[in-house]
């Protein structure tokens, strides 16, 4: 691999239908998708769709809660694909307790993935970012970010403290020209988890009451590719029919 | 005038460049815009631009306070001119001043002019949405809707009790195939008021400073044109230099 | 009269259990209570009961939305009765109504009981308070001042411009030692409206499932009583038992 | 030991005056002071100044990170002192970073310190507080949770997930009669730090524009002391003359 002209945009935690529709996204408008999960070997279909549709991109198995990993990976990203001009944080840990119940062990767990791994992979990314006074720093949030409710203390937890990241580096990085937002996906969204477990929530699909993942990421491109004269910080989705 | 296919989208308060942007944008979608300030010369610039570049506009003179005024125009576009598919208000009225000082009158008035108005339009408009089950209705908001601050009760309060408005019938209408949205425009604009009253704040515009009307513009239809699995309730834009 | 040496606690909206118990709690600890409600005669019962218990009070019917009246009201208790050291806002208007029938007189009306007679009132004592640079003014506010929902438009809009208000006063004021609180009372309170109306939820009442206004009137006159060295400007109170 | 009639307050992080006041007043009210921090050393002269004046207490050298430490520490405190009724989780760690430069190793401590201690301990006494269907848990905060700002993503990142912590306690144990509150402290608070460090702010002493620590423990007491029908969820608290 070559250093190339084409800019990068790293996806990470592009498992789930989400991840993979704003890959396909950012690819389909001419950047390389680089795309991370803790197997390459699940990426292979992703990056096989990419290509097939005349895009670039490259699949990384990574740990993204590892700082050495995250560091290497950038490492390299940066030195034989491009430099990264967006980056999509987009793991979830969405697993529910009373917290009676909560283990230590789960507690920390959830704040890991959800939180502490986007703090390794934009505080790296910003460090590049920052030297060429470009970049875009994308992550994606919950309603649990906004406010806490009975059984969800530690997803809750993790997605307010992500949105804390997130405003914290809008303000500091901002000013230098990187673009930090946050996006608030509320509802349940077209994947083969709800499918399976909800077909209830999953029937609304016939009348959109659920989330399209191309939809999700069209908001994603969107952002990026807003003029720096008028910025959105945060934005939230949800279905027509969502309450909140 | 005959009840043409074509959807009109109305902007309420298009006596600054904000809302004849908007205007201008959605007249180059296809749509026929409505424009509506006190006196409806001071907006024959604006309409003259649109069907110069190829669009359809109207002009209105009317009061967006009064009732019959608001009741009047809505039937009289519904009935000459086509459906409304968009309203859009924006009227803002920030005066400053300290609370020691406020009259009861200017309080009042800046209540009248950037909240009363709105639910007046909105909700007059959202009677003949609801029977179409579709429409969308943008509110156009300040940082003073999301807090209050010194000097600032006045516009505070209106910018706040328009959030409520927009947060309630987002609420009610989703269901019904509405999207009500409300835009937190947060900086100065490059307008003729900022050069003229600004001239330190009107320099930032050549490093993207302040926002530009047409970026402004183009959120508000981007938000239209949203499918309904996946709509935006809220978003903010202030330029990349703002602090907030 | 004479003009006193005591402090006077100003209520304005007594006519509910709410504003009666926080004028007893305020005449019990040795200020004169003041309290005012469109007709006078109501308030008889509350100012014996406070009389009776060794208190001092004064009723004065008085249209709290009319400036001429408001500014009357404080110019007359000042010169005969003496300094007012608290004013407490405690008027609310929660008629709920879908925004596709709401009235734009009840629109209207809402605001002006719940805000701007709020705003008077709070202004014209806030005047004389600057002066002798001391006095603390408490709002009554309510969970649709946090956030809108469907059928609240006209309360919500209310509520949100009450406590954008208090927002707007604390900033302003604190630093001229005025110390101005909102209080966010959320659930049933335990009144005739109640009893008589909500059966089920007064039934709560034995498992302290609804608010006793004496509890509230607590939390008043603690605000009240803060050292400046910490003052709070927003505290919530709610049942055990409430969701929110 | 025996187990006492008399229950326990404890108050985790008591290190610092603030701690050490909440640990005074529960005492100074009857209750067992329970006082923890790193080194139990360091805490004698808080435990003979709450003997010294008739009150009971007892201090822990213990790391409120380690779950064991924690579990160890409660179920010690339960069988040989008596029953937790009061818990207040008041470890702090403001250590601020621009984001470029922040190690995985700080901004992990400081969600360790700040967040994942108070889970650890919450969850514990929890446990025990509603098998007796009542108890009060107390979380300090801080404005950093309720937005994040350049330099302070990890502490905002920690407060944040705390504040997340409170919310989500209360709406689940709120309805088992165990009241959780939290209480945001903000602006700089008299102790050696202050005056050491920032002599300039600790002269706003004189004009009380620092918090007096006696006067935070105030409001831990009195949230403790709220009848159940009017619970207070969060309070904040700061001097008259700051700014927010």
């Amino acid at each position: 691999m070559d250093v190339k002209e084409q800019r990068v945009a790293l996806v990470i935690g592009a498992g789930d239908s989400t991840g993979g529709a704003i890959a396909k996204r950012f690819a389909a408008e001419g950047m390389v998708a680089c795309v991370t999960r803790r197997s390459a070997d699940k990426l292979q279909p992703l990056v096989d769709s990419i290509r097939d549709a005349g895009g670039m991109a490259y699949a990384f198995g990574t740990d993204a809660r590892k700082e050495e990993e995250v560091v290497a990976l950038i490492d390299k990203i940066e030195s034989e694909i491009g430099p990264i001009d967006v980056l999509v944080f987009n793991i979830g840990a969405n697993v529910p307790s009373s917290i009676l119940e909560e283990t230590a062990r789960k507690y920390f767990k959830i704040w890991e993935m959800a939180c502490f791994a986007g703090f390794l992979n934009a505080r790296e990314v910003a460090k590049r970012m920052v030297q060429r006074q470009r970049g875009t720093i994308l992550f994606t949030g919950a309603t649990a970010g906004l406010r806490g409710k009975e059984n969800y203390a530690a997803f809750a937890g993790a997605k307010h403290a992500l949105r804390a990241l997130a405003q914290s580096m809008a303000r500091e990085l901002g000013p230098k020209n990187i673009h930090v937002a946050h996006i608030v996906v509320d509802g349940a969204i077209d994947t083969d988890f709800i499918r399976t477990n909800f077909p209830d929530r999953y029937a609304l699909k016939d009348q959109d009451g659920i989330l399209n993942p191309e939809h999700i990421a069209q908001n994603y491109w969107y952002l990026h590719s807003q003029p720096r004269d008028a910025w959105t910080f945060e934005l939230d989705l949800r279905p027509w029919t969502e309450t909140w």
